[in-house]
């Protein structure tokens, strides 16, 4: 009889929480966000032990394996690894040393760009040339250019606000420039970090070449060896550098995404999709790209489980994998929903740092968005503001398709890039109240987005 | 001729930018102060080179005559320091051991807090009694406290969203305390530092002794340790402690504020006020507590000069000296004020850190308040949208009695008291763009705010 009553009891408080007011709900997701340090011993493990997690790399396993179990013990019913194939890049020995007559020797900081092809052990020794933009090497012409090193020096414009704006306008010489300089017969590319900072952290990323195109070697350079680089040239323009990287592009390999679910009590077959990715660049921590994200996923299991929140429809905490060289894991996920004809009713994603929350993005506009924008209400509290259109991420964009809205989650971005593919992106950089109201207002997001339609 | 044409253009040029739209001259506020770094650069001397400028110390009279030559630099029309009679509290050499017979001997992490009195060099060596509040140690009685050290272990709620609030709620301990416990006749007490944070660095603050009672020496512990004597003392409750401190309180000392003003050129005699405190704990390089504010108010009087924006009335850039201790800056700048006859229009206060600017709150209510949040839509395309009731700080309370509109500088604060007057409150841990962003954002408003009447 005992027993029998305590169910009772049980059933009913489970009812009530149900159909608490959301803004009592939404009262104790934050407090049990800010009262709990799962989620920071969670993003200190994953910036302590599996550093340098990019895919491929055995870091990256022991990084899906612990989130793995991170998400049974955040209480999902269901969990399990989504096999993705990913390129297996590899990078080697690295050195780039400037001579000149004048100045003497110095070695810059740099860090070769993900898929760069390498030299041989001798290096590229060649004259380096300056350069702003594209148009400038079309000015110059293959006879100025070939056999040099391009060195692309555009800094980010800081007078933008809005700091991917400023990431944004300055990335293609990462992205496109070795290709770009290829196509004039250069020999390398040296290209200038893309960071607000200033500072001796070199900032990696990927670099692309088209098929048409002869690889050549890319690597990034921090932004004060940039401008000493810069001002050596003016000094000495014959100054010649030593560029050696012995990076290496492997066969494909198989990786995974690691999903936790909570089964939707009323639509289960209707996804909802948080995530962040679980890979990271191979030169850092990276913790607040992204497993800031990947942590802020699995707290809502965590926090759903601890409040009883039950949602509606099923919702997955994911960690994708691959996001860094070409999203294979956020494409993975898609294809598989696509195969199985499941109904993805909405995606967030995190991946913009896990600084101070200021809301979020939504990919909607009209009545849709105003009723997006009505939820603002319940975060004014908490100090969440904006509501804003236009969101998402590249790893729940190929669920676009199927019908998820797509959601960004919004931090306070002005020093993300400062971090941002770089050994700066330690956890000492993430502020556990930062991360932990962020964590608060995606969970508390998704279960306003679940009570009702949108 | 040539001469008078180019006088004849500049002042055709400096009426154009007198009439231009505000939200240009705003554009361009924020422009100069994301691509500038002198007030970078000041911050870090202050930090680097009179690192715990506690007033009366001798690093305190070096960040005086470095500010007054910035605010030269800066192109004020006038720099002075006004004197001020300080306090000249000074820390000596400060232990903080526990014996216990089951666990062994440990040092706590400690901070005398200010004004505290000291020990001899023997220290003092007593029983230690843990409280939660003020309450308990009556409940406790005198019997149970006398000759004993009492520990005030009340954590700050890190549910309250508003860190200012947390702190507040736990605030008591630190500044009375030692007050209350010596009613009782603790022979010492040692407090939590009060600090959303948990680390090692113990977080220091003034302790206030009312006349009447027995001065007992006062110190701060890490919340780390606070959290590890709490154990201690839970598995051995006789374990003892033995506090050391040589602090000394000497005699009253003459100090400065500092003041930089550029003449108004429609209502010279109105003022507008606005700045920090140059002083900060003698355990800090204090970066947020309050170098951040004070190069802010420097960084305004650069912009307006190198922009050519001519207030119409005069603005002040002042540097508090004493807040810590005893506000007497504050205070003397207002008592001359008085003593003048000085109208003081506004003035405002940045003393919450140097995070990402999130918006201003004003002492303001009804109409007058409307009419101020109105001017939050030249704030949009920064992403600056608080316009709240309620602001000030503790240096220009003083002016509100002349009639000064007060209006507190907000930037985000969430990780403001992982700071706050203690080590770790260092140049490393202020962003250049936040710290930017924060000058423009009080240069514009103070541009908004001069140009009409509110």
């Amino acid at each position: 009889m005992q027993k029998i009553l305590t169910y009772l009891v049980l059933i009913l408080l489970s009812a009530g929480s149900l159909s608490q007011e959301p803004e009592k709900v939404i009262a104790s997701i934050f407090e049990e966000s800010l009262t709990d340090t799962t989620a920071y011993n969670h993003l200190r493990y994953l910036c302590k032990n599996t550093s340098g997690r990019l895919a491929g790399s055995s870091a990256s396993l022991k990084a899906i394996e612990y989130t793995r179990q991170a998400l049974i013990d955040a209480g999902s019913d269901t969990v399990w690894l989504q096999k993705v194939i990913v390129p297996h890049w590899v990078r080697g020995f690295e050195e780039c040393r400037i001579f000149s007559s004048e100045m003497g020797e110095y070695d810059l900081s740099v860090s070769t760009l993900g898929l760069s092809t390498g030299t041989d052990l001798e290096g590229i020794k060649a004259e380096i040339i300056e350069v702003h933009d594209f148009n400038k090497l079309k000015d110059l012409g293959r006879n100025r250019i070939e056999g040099k090193i391009v060195f692309f020096n555009r800094p980010v414009d800081n007078r933008l606000i809005n700091t991917f704006a400023g990431y944004g306008g300055a990335v293609n010489q990462r992205i496109s420039g070795a290709a770009e300089a290829s196509r004039y017969g250069a020999a390398a590319v040296i290209v200038r970090s893309v960071t607000q900072s200033l500072h001796d952290f070199p900032h990696t990323g990927t670099t692309h070449y088209p098929d048409d195109i002869k690889k050549i070697p890319a690597v990034a350079v921090s932004t004060v060896d940039a401008d000493l680089l810069s001002c050596w040239l003016k000094k000495d323009p014959t100054l010649t550098v030593r560029l050696l990287t012995t990076c290496k592009t492997l066969p494909d390999t198989t990786s995974f995404n690691v999903i936790g679910e909570i089964r939707g009590y009323l639509k289960p077959e209707e996804y909802i999709t948080v995530g962040g990715h679980l890979d990271s660049w191979d030169i850092t921590e990276g913790a607040h790209d992204d497993a800031g994200g990947c942590v802020q996923a699995i707290e809502m299991i965590r926090i759903y489980r601890s409040l009883g929140i039950k949602p509606k429809r099923t919702i997955r905490a994911v960690m994708f994998m691959n996001e860094e060289i070409s999203t294979t894991g956020g494409k993975t996920y898609a294809e598989e929903a696509f195969r199985k004809g499941e109904k993805h009713y909405a995606a967030l994603e995190s991946d913009r740092g896990v600084m101070s929350p200021r809301g979020f993005g939504f990919d909607a506009s009209g009545p849709r968005l105003e009723k997006l924008q009505s939820l603002a209400k319940y975060f004014v509290p908490f100090n969440i503001r904006d509501f804003d259109p236009g969101g998402g991420g590249s790893d729940i964009a190929p669920l676009k398709p199927l019908g998820a809205l797509q959601i960004g989650y919004i931090p306070d971005v002005q020093r993300y890039f400062f971090y941002h593919h770089s050994a700066n992106d330690t956890f000492e950089q993430v502020n556990i109240r930062e991360l932990q109201l962020g964590s608060a207002a995606i969970a508390s997001l998704i279960y306003l987005i679940d009570l009702n339609d949108y």
